[in-house]
Order: C-alpha cells, then structure tokens, then sequence
C-alpha cells in the first residue's frame, strides 16, 4: 500500500495552507496516480507536522511512504530539517519503506509549467 | 520583442538565487519558447532586483514584459508585493506593456510536476 505525502513549509496563513491540502487532493483523484493514499504534511507552522502525517500514512496501512519536499530551492529546509525529520522518525516504523523525493523545484518539468503559465497570459 | 521576467522572493543563499537565474537560462534555450529575451529578478534580498530587471528588458528593445511571480502560494507577495511593484514602475516604461501572470503554483502543470517526481522516486 504506496502513500505519497507532500511536504510543504507551512504558513501563519491558513489559505495557503489550505492550497498545498488542495492540491494533495487533486492529486489523489487522479486516476494514474499509482498511490493509494495522498495526504500533504508540514515542516512548522501548520498542521498537520510531518510526523502526524507519517502516522496517519502508517494508520491507514502504508508500507511505503514518498515523501515529496514541496519546495521551489534546496535550501536548508530541503538538503537538511526535512531529511532530519524523516531519519528521526523511521527508526518508529521499522515495516514501513520511506523515500524522500527531490524537491519540486528540481524538476525539469518546471520548464513547462514556466512555459505554459506564460503562454497562457 | 517579447519579454519573460521570472520573478522568485530572492535569498540570502545565493545559490538558492542561482537556481531560478538557472531556470530562467533553461527556460530560454527552449526552441519552443515564445519570448526574445527570459530574465529572473527578486523581490528583495538579491540582485536583480525587479525595477532593474524591468529595466534589463526595456534597455534590450523589449515592447511587452510578461512577469512571472515564481512563488507555490498566493501569499501576501504574489497578491500585494509584486503587483505594487510592478504598478509604481510601469509609468516609467508607457510604451511597454507590462503584465503579471499567475504564480506558478496555480498551474494545474502542477499537478503534473507532482506525478512526475513521485513516480521518478
């Protein structure tokens, strides 16, 4: 059972937040999303924390969690906090598989959608 | 002449600046692009900064600037900050035209970008 949990920073302002939970549901309800379960977490500021969002992946049956660092640069949060988490955590799942992706940012995907946005105005 | 200025928040890290000056390189080699010139500029803390980005496009012979705020959500910085700093500079420039696209993380590409790193993994 494969979970995908987007992982973004969190912010003081729920709106936005609310943003990175709507996207972990357009996500889910696509239909060649090969993942079970999409649910988004965060690194401070918002719940729910990375490790709620662990758990909930675990409680819901996951044996292998993606965790996708939703990030535009590496910067400390992304090369450092975000992998400290995980390596913290997994020592508390020893059935469960999990992977940190590569921050959004360094997809070359991102030339499209650069491309696209801009087309599009 | 067309313009693309892709505009992120800027960062102390400068190699966090030096991505999206990538990206903006990456974005203008593209066969496919539409725009003569792509250049990045930041909201603050690095250089370029967006007045002199601006300035960049309209000293090489651009006529249409199309910004791009390359922000995940729409914060304060992509509804007031950029926005007023585009609407104080645009009386400089009256035979420019100077739009601002959505921010990147409104794209439904993004959707795609997600898919893409998650089954990369």
């Amino acid at each position: 059972m494969k979970a995908l949990l987007i992982v973004a920073h969190g912010s003081r302002r729920q709106a936005s937040n609310q943003e990175v939970m709507d996207l972990a549901e357009l996500v889910a309800q696509r239909q060649d999303n090969s993942f079970d379960l999409v649910e988004s977490a965060f690194l401070e500021l918002a719940e729910t924390l990375i490790p709620d969002g662990i758990e909930q992946c675990a409680r819901a049956g996951a044996t292998q969690i993606t965790v996708m660092p939703y990030f535009l640069n590496s910067g400390k949060h992304v090369t450092q906090d975000i992998p400290e988490v995980i390596t913290a955590i997994k020592p508390q799942y020893p059935d469960i598989t999990i992977d940190v992706t590569e921050h959004i940012g360094a997809s070359p995907v991102m030339i499209e959608l650069v491309l696209q946005i801009a087309s599009a105005k």
